[in-house]
C-alpha cells in the first residue's frame, strides 16, 4: 500500500432505507471497500441494516467487518473517549491495510457525518492522513421534526442543539426559546421545571419500531419516561431525541 | 373537490440533484399534483431544477406552477410575512381547486421542510385543514459542514442555530461555542469581535457554482465579503451559510 486510501463517510441517515441520497448510494457504488462495525451479539450495531442499505444501493465494493472496541468505564470520560477513538482508527487502519483496496473506502454513518459523531474525529487519527469526503445525511432531528410535522424553528428564531449531558449540568441554556437534544441516555428534560415547555419527542426514528410523544412537558414527560423505558426493555437498546419549546 | 388532499412536503437538498433521497423520489412519484412556485424572471426559483429533480425521479404527477406573491415591503417584518403566507396559501388552495386531483399534492421545499422554511406555516392556513405528510431532506447546514468536512459541534458540544438578523441584533449568543447562521443577507458576522472565532462559510451548496471559505474570521471576514458580493453579481442572486466557532 502507497499511502492511504480517499476516505468517504457517507450518512446514511437514521435507520429509515428511504433516507439515504442518491448521492449516498453514488458513492457506496464507487467505493472499493466498505468498513462494517460490528460491536457484538447486540442488535445495536444495526449491521444488517448496514449491509441491506449496501445492496440496494447496487454496491459491488468488498465488504469488511471489524470488530468496535468498547470504552474503558473507569476513565475520565474526555480521556476515554480520545482512548476509545485511537482504538476505532488502528483498526480501520489494519482493517484497510488487510484489504488493500485499490479505490476509496467508505464506511455507512447513522445520521450525518457532522453531526455529534465521531467519525470525523477517528478520520483526523489516520496516518498517512487521508482525504476524506463528506456525504450529508438525514440526521435524528429532521426525522424528529418530520415524523411530527413541527418546525425545527419558530419563525426568525433561534434553537439551541445540544446534549443530555450539558441539559443535565447546565439546564435550560440562557435565553434559550427552542432547545433540540441528541445524546441523553437519561431522559434529562426530567431535570427541567416543566412549566410552559413543550417537548416533541421521538425513539427508532425513521424505523419500524418508531415510536413518538409530544406534549406539554408537564404531561408527556412522565409519559415518555415510561414509554422509553418500556420500548429500551423490548428492543435490548434504544436511539432517541427531542425536541423542547417554550410556551 | 370535497376536501383538501393530502399535501406531502418533500425535502430535496440544497440544489443538487444527488441530495434527494430514496423517500422523496418515492414521494415524487406517489403525488397526483406537484405544485412549482415561479417568483418571475430571475433565477432565485429555481424552477428548471425543480423540474428537473421531477423528471429524475420518474413521477408522472400533474405539474402546475404558480406564481409567488410578492412580500410588502413598507409593512413591519412580521406583518407582511403573515399577509405574504396568507396570499401563498390562497393560491395553493386556487391551484389545487384547479387541478382537482385525485390524490396527494406535493411541494418539493429547499433543504428540510422543518429548518427555516415557511411551507409549513402557510399549510397550516389551508381550510379544510389537509393531512401534512413531511419528507426530510438535506439541509444548508449539512451540505456546508460537509463541502469542509468540518463536525457541527465539538466533543460533547452545543450548537446554536440561528438567523442573520438575530446576530446582528443580538450578538454572539451568550455562552455559545458554535453558532450556525441562516437566512443572513448583510454578512452579519462583521458585527461581531473577530478575536478568537474561526469561520466556515459557503454558497450555493452543493450546486456548480458552489464557493466555500473557511480560516480566522478576522482574516477571512474581509473575504468572504468580497467573494459574496463577487459571486451575487455574477449569478443575480445568492444562498450562503456559516458556522461559527470559538478557538
Amino acid at each position: 500500500m502507497s499511502g492511504t486510501p480517499d476516505l468517504w463517510l457517507v450518512g446514511i441517515g437514521t435507520g429509515a432505507p428511504g433516507h439515504v441520497t442518491l448521492e449516498g448510494q453514488e458513492a457506496l457504488r464507487g467505493a472499493s471497500l466498505v468498513l462494517v462495525p460490528r460491536k457484538g451479539p447486540d442488535k445495536a450495531d444495526l449491521a444488517e441494516l448496514r449491509h441491506a442499505i449496501l445492496r440496494a444501493s447496487g454496491s459491488g465494493a468488498r465488504v469488511v467487518e471489524f470488530d468496535m472496541p468498547g470504552r474503558d468505564p473507569d476513565l475520565p470520560y474526555v480521556r476515554a473517549v480520545e482512548l476509545w477513538h485511537d482504538e476505532i482508527a488502528r483498526r480501520w487502519s489494519a482493517a484497510i491495510a488487510a484489504a488493500a483496496p485499490d479505490g476509496p473506502v467508505a464506511l455507512l454513518v447513522w445520521g450525518d457525518p457532522g453531526l455529534y459523531d465521531s467519525t470525523l474525529r477517528i478520520a483526523a487519527r489516520l496516518d498517512p492522513a487521508p482525504r476524506v469526503r463528506v456525504v450529508p445525511g438525514i440526521t435524528a432531528l429532521q426525522a424528529l421534526t418530520a415524523a411530527h410535522a413541527v418546525p425545527f424553528n419558530t419563525v426568525n428564531g433561534a434553537v439551541v442543539v445540544t446534549t443530555g449531558r450539558r441539559l443535565r449540568d447546565g439546564g435550560w441554556p440562557a435565553g434559550a426559546e427552542s432547545v433540540a437534544v441528541m445524546l441523553d441516555g437519561a431522559c434529562s428534560f426530567q431535570d427541567l421545571d416543566p412549566a410552559g415547555l413543550r417537548i416533541w419527542w421521538g425513539a427508532f426514528l425513521g424505523m419500524p419500531e418508531q415510536v413518538l410523544d409530544a406534549g406539554p412537558l408537564a404531561e408527556a414527560g412522565p409519559r415518555i419516561v415510561a414509554r422509553r423505558a418500556a420500548a429500551r426493555a423490548r428492543h435490548g437498546w434504544i436511539m432517541d431525541t427531542y425536541l423542547l419549546r417554550k410556551g
